[in-house]
């Protein structure tokens, strides 16, 4: 495949580690970055060193109203930080990044140059309009990644939509997680079409990764009568990297849900994680890879179950992350195919190493001209 | 998507159960099979139980030149059969199935009508020309399956040529097994380019759904050292239907080869099995997930190994199928991926459902306009 050039949305955890993982690839050229406060564009390449060494730390961890994390895989971008002083995102801003969230109260992360983020990098110019700067550079881009936060559930469709309102013509990528977001992306499919953009979307670890290995599975069966997501994390070293994100799995904690867990206070977040011993185990979670694996005709939505085993206090992970295709085939047989991640492989690896996978097979049909709404599983052998 | 019309050339084990399979399936309608003298059409879909019906017992079992088959699931078509007066088919004959075979000295197998196969059937008419007959069908066809025994290397190759010579815009799919026929396929690149061929090659079991399996589970990785693939066959009820496979295994035994065992008589064989207590194991064959890896730049082949244990004295497994795929991340850890199918599901649900889930993927690339030759590992991910 020819390089592909592509831009990243967001300089958080996940945009970061986007960035370094594709110093690994092949025939992958980060071209452009942005967050909140500025952007960094080279037709010929970023220093992708550089710019990881400039913005470490850019990570939030207040009280955040984020994606819909739950594997802790996410981009960790936060809400707007009231304690920063800036006035609350909105899909209209061009928030672009969680570039400064992380002067909130209790990050001790590092921070560089007189603005934290792109800016502080020696490749990076201050704007207010980030996602506009992109924009305006997208005809060098091949693919977008927006490692962005999901701050309202139409947010990352709406920023699809800007990207086709000006024409832009090829692979758009995103991590999210919540169900909902698809059908929000499938209405806009039209536009996306029309544009020429490819848009992935849900291709991180779960759904990504884990609906991909699903969708495979399946291949021995006729008819698929349950699908279960099960994932680990230990995130002792990462955890104060990924207070957002455990901020949104505690969402899908019994008596709890995306406001209660946004407006908990750092303390109540860690008497609860007492509480739990450290530990907390999640059931039933809103993971789109059910909807995912429903668009592709896999199985119903409701026999996809999501759940997982988030350890803060150690970095082995608690469970074993696996997928369970329980089905029948032809011949009349029911049988559970598995697929098992090593507990060695990192949640880090096993979101950005598929997130540009994914990233890959959307050029593949970006230039073939086969545009609108992919899941993964669209991205696999039919069903 | 819609409908896909598809045509299957040849109805030995593989396509018979192709077309059975594809009634489990939405959106798959066969309009034509053909076999060696027959060929049968329907625009409107064939009544594929009636088809089955009819070409029941079209197996071969007598010393054949059959494809490089090895799991026990690829065509059991088998070369031509002396022992039934027919002259040794080659590729540029219109050998398009092994009916006939059947009447091979100890099949003991059903056979139907004045003529075995296709001619049995209502909608069968007999033909000289079969594969020039579903050629002359093909632009209302938008997928062919090649169930047909790879006599020679080149073989399946020659049939594309053929295909594309006739301006054939559409897929085609094939479940070969051999390292070697995927280069000949390659140098026919461009002339399938030009016609608008999407091929799909190995797209069976092994290789096909286990290639995919671990193209998939080395996403996690940015190196991949090293990728095992092991499989299990309990082939006592299946056995007679299934002996030119069980002669194709034998040539990867150590002391066997092609040759060899195209040779040998079914009592050296029987004596051979005796031998090993029905239960024969296999290390290191040539199966071309090696090389669709390699293409697909996952890893280099040698760092593919395929073996399994065939038991043709149960129907029990005599080992779980399994993919490993170890790898280092991009953080620095070295783990192993693994996906397993379930012992319950059967060698032709592994073949038969990821043949028509690749062809269904192939559909979508031909329509998009994705022309060329592809493996499993193409149309997955990137790596």
């Amino acid at each position: 495949m020819d390089d592909i050039r592509f831009a990243v949305l967001g300089t958080g955890g996940i945009g970061r580690r986007t960035l370094e993982v594709s110093q690994h690839k092949d025939g992958l050229t980060a071209v452009a970055a942005c967050d909140r406060n500025g952007v960094a564009v080279d037709h010929d390449g970023l220093d992708v060193d550089e710019l990881l060494d400039a913005t470490e730390g850019n990570i939030a961890s207040g009280p955040q109203g984020g994606p819909g994390q739950s594997s802790g895989d996410e981009p960790r971008d936060s809400g707007p930080d009231e304690a920063s002083g800036s006035t609350p995102a909105t899909p209209t801003d061009d928030y672009a990044s969680d570039g400064g969230a992380a002067a909130v109260e209790g990050g001790g992360v590092k921070q560089h140059g007189d603005q934290s983020g792109i800016v502080a990098s020696e490749q990076g110019e201050p704007t207010e309009t980030p996602i506009d700067d992109i924009i305006a550079e997208s005809d060098a881009v091949d693919a977008v990644l927006l490692a962005l936060p999901n701050l309202e559930h139409d947010f990352i469709p709406r920023v699809a939509e800007r990207f086709a309102e000006a024409d832009y013509e090829g692979v758009m990528i995103d991590v999210l997680k919540r169900s909902r977001v698809i059908g929000m992306l499938d209405d806009r499919e039209g536009l996306l079409r029309e544009s020429g953009i490819t848009f992935v979307c849900g291709a991180g670890a779960t759904p990504g990764f884990l609906t991909g290995a699903a969708a495979l599975a399946a291949q021995s069966f006729v008819e698929v009568e349950a699908v279960e997501i099960w994932w680990g994390v230990g995130l002792k070293s990462g955890y104060e990297d990924n207070r957002g994100t455990v901020r949104e799995d505690i969402a899908h904690l019994d008596g709890y849900d995306i406001e209660t867990a946004r407006e908990m206070s750092e303390d109540e977040i860690e008497a609860l994680i007492d509480e739990h011993d450290g530990v907390l185990e999640f059931h039933d979670m809103e993971h789109a890879d059910d909807v995912l694996l429903e668009r592709a005709g896999i199985c119903d939505a409701e026999d996809v179950h999501v759940g997982g085993v988030l350890d803060v206090r150690s970095d082995e992970k608690p469970t074993t992350t696996t997928v369970s295709v329980t089905g029948t085939t032809f011949d009349g047989e029911t049988g559970t195919n598995t697929f098992e991640l090593d507990d060695a492989t990192s949640m880090e690896a096993n979101v950005n190493g598929p997130a540009l996978g994914y990233l890959k097979a959307g050029v593949r049909n970006n230039r073939a001209g086969h545009y609108g709404v992919f899941g993964p599983a669209d991205l696999m052998p039919g069903f």
